[in-house]
């Protein structure tokens, strides 16, 4: 990378502080929105963000936002960021990363006296993984009036508290969650810089990935049912076993899914059988599958696959049955072409190398999509591990994604 | 079936008023070893026994034996028998069928003043299932010499309380456990009716099966260690996901199993994933195999081809590795030949249909194999279930079962 102002022993520091606050050793971080935790990040950030010189304030759910005024501040805004709330037992730069990112570019500008012609709203938002209420994307969600009237009641958390009741002792208004929409048209561009999560740019020793688009995504849940037989004397042909014809549905899935290609994966991460005996064929088998792929279509082909093994299977076997219940269904959303071809021209000035990549994980900039034209930057991940422990981005890493995410932000907000 | 002596009456109020002890409507039968409705079943034969005019007692393990005196009682005598114990809530067929044919081959041999060349010993066996102390076969291991010296304090109830403490309330002395040996040479025959715990006969409309042996069994656990990855961000070729691995593994076996033939199954009804999240690929797999056959070395095929399926695995993916434990091990053993030749006449002369087959359970009859010559009679079980409060067999089936036993045992103890 050519020369920058972008400090890494800033980016570090950052990092580091807000780690305390949250992180234990070998234990990982954990930041739930609106708790002792996360009130110790958000001060931080918002001292940071008034050090800079930014004006500040909280949003009515909580967003922090710092604004970096420019010449017409009537013209649709560039927005930068991403969220500060972390998974139990995460790690510290999943959020964290475009979090730090977004308060360096804000520095940085403050530092060289630019004046952009649009105002730039540099943002650090709760909620997205869901961790504490079950339900995440939230600061996004909010700003594009995509929070349902009875969700603040009926999410709760792991002690009952429900989001409504967290929001009142935090001390917001939970009546006044509409206050936080953005209209459509104020937003010119949301960018997020966010660690990868995956191993590929660190396998192709790539600096940045630039995301084309951020999957589209389908979620069941998978009840097979059978009928538990002895396991000696039950012949193989005379068998409903709900585990065998589960396991046949995900390998047949998973083959066509590597057929397909085009970032296509199939996951099963939960599978439960009963009565659950060595020597008792299964009955009962409840699985999940998690299928994501640069299109919906793709993800219809791969699930169209599971359902034919598992029709199969029910052919053969007296007395299989299955259902198949959606639990989440996300169109693919595209990131903006012209932001997309901007960033690599600005990385190419700056020496920094590129992919482009498929995002296999939602992030808030996919929701911010809809009100807006979005681009994300991606920064390695240490053999792709996140919302673990040793969750780890080598600073140069962020110093890189931050330099290119202040290149693309100056630029989109220079006219 | 010709006319007959063994009156179906007599079968149906015993295992009627057995079950009466520890069977709940809807829940199943629970009668384990040394427990009050063990006590109850006991009392229930021994004054079945002592009503035929049998010799009755209880041996050091708490078997139950019910002497016929023969003309000569230093030769070999013919045993005959089953298990009285029940797995948790399950049926009321399962060993009582046999203890019942036992009870009733008796009465009816004293009704008819039947007097043996040899003695004739009916017996009830404790703890087959291993349901109460996790290790079965106690009876039959007991009177082969195959309990092991700190086997009785090892193995523990779900309450903590050792084999060989419930021995001592119950009013047995573990000390003495070796004096249930029989001596090798003492017993010419032991011949066990059992439900058949599949659906073969039933399938076949065959009355009876004789059993041509008890199948050779292996059974594995295996721990398949894998890294856990997003399950949006992590490619399928960059993966170690411990469950795709353990399901192809499972299919392979399975596929093998059915091309060998020979009475081959594999059963995978135990299998835990970890962390157990729909969106996390699965770092740690645990399952269970439990594989039968005609021949171990056909079940030793099977798991070479779940080995090799692992292996290729392992090979694909970076970071993957497995270990399997043997947890049992079992060779086949066969009936005797000219027992089942012996059945097979007697059956045709009765009226009764046969096949022969392979027992995929164990029995105590295998174990009693290593000091005599054994045999078994299958009587069908409706739908193929056992282990299940719905376990059912026909009364009018284990009459014919039980006549076909008496025939058998009458020529045994003939000369």
């Amino acid at each position: 990378m050519s020369e920058s102002r972008i400090r890494i022993d800033r980016i570090q520091r950052d990092i580091e502080e807000l780690a305390k606050f949250s992180c234990v050793e070998g234990i990982g971080c954990t930041r739930f929105t609106y708790t002792k935790e996360w009130c110790c990040a958000r001060d931080y950030i918002m001292s940071e963000m008034k050090k800079s010189g930014l004006k500040v304030y909280e949003d009515p759910v909580g967003i922090i936002v710092g604004v970096l005024e420019g010449k017409d501040s009537s013209k649709p805004i560039v927005m930068t960021g991403s969220h500060f709330d972390t998974v139990k037992t995460g790690g510290r730069f999943d959020g964290m990363a475009g979090t730090v990112a977004a308060l360096e570019v804000a520095r940085v500008m403050k530092e060289e006296g630019f004046v952009p012609d649009r105002n730039i709203e540099f943002v650090a938002l709760p909620e997205e993984e869901g961790a504490r209420f079950g339900k995440g994307l939230f600061g996004s969600r909010a700003m594009c009036g995509k929070i349902s009237d009875d969700e603040l009641n009926i999410y709760k958390d792991e002690k009952g508290i429900s989001f409504a009741q967290a929001m009142r002792e935090y001390g917001l208004d939970p009546s006044k969650v509409g206050e936080a929409i953005r209209e459509p048209g104020s937003i010119k561009a949301f960018i997020e810089l966010h660690i990868e999560q995956g191993p590929i740019l660190e396998n192709e020793k790539i600096n940045i990935g630039i995301v084309e688009s951020v999957a589209g995504l389908r979620i069941f849940d998978v009840f097979v049912h059978g009928r538990s037989d002895h396991a000696g004397n039950t012949p193989l042909t005379m068998r409903a076993d709900s585990f065998l014809a589960s396991a046949k549905a995900v390998c047949a899935g998973t083959e066509k899914a590597l057929e397909i290609g085009e970032n296509t994966v199939l996951t099963c991460g939960y599978i439960d059988v009963k009565p659950g005996a060595f020597n008792i064929v299964t009955n009962e088998t409840h699985f999940q599958i998690d299928c994501r792929s640069r299109s919906l279509e793709n993800v219809d082909k791969v699930l169209d696959e599971v359902r034919k093994s598992l029709d199969a299977s029910c052919t053969q076997n007296l007395g299989l049955s299955y259902e198949i219940k959606e639990k989440i269904s996300m169109k693919e959303v595209p990131m903006n072409e012209n932001i997309k071809k901007l960033m690599e021209r600005e990385a190419d000035n700056a020496g920094i190398s590129t992919r482009r990549m498929l995002s296999g994980a939602a992030h808030d900039a996919m929701v911010m999509g809809s009100i807006c034209d979005v681009a994300m930057i991606f920064v390695p991940s240490r053999e792709g591990r996140s919302h673990v422990p040793e969750e780890w981005t080598d600073y140069e890493d962020i110093q890189k994604g931050t330099e290119l995410l202040y290149r693309t932000v100056k630029s989109l907000a220079s006219k």
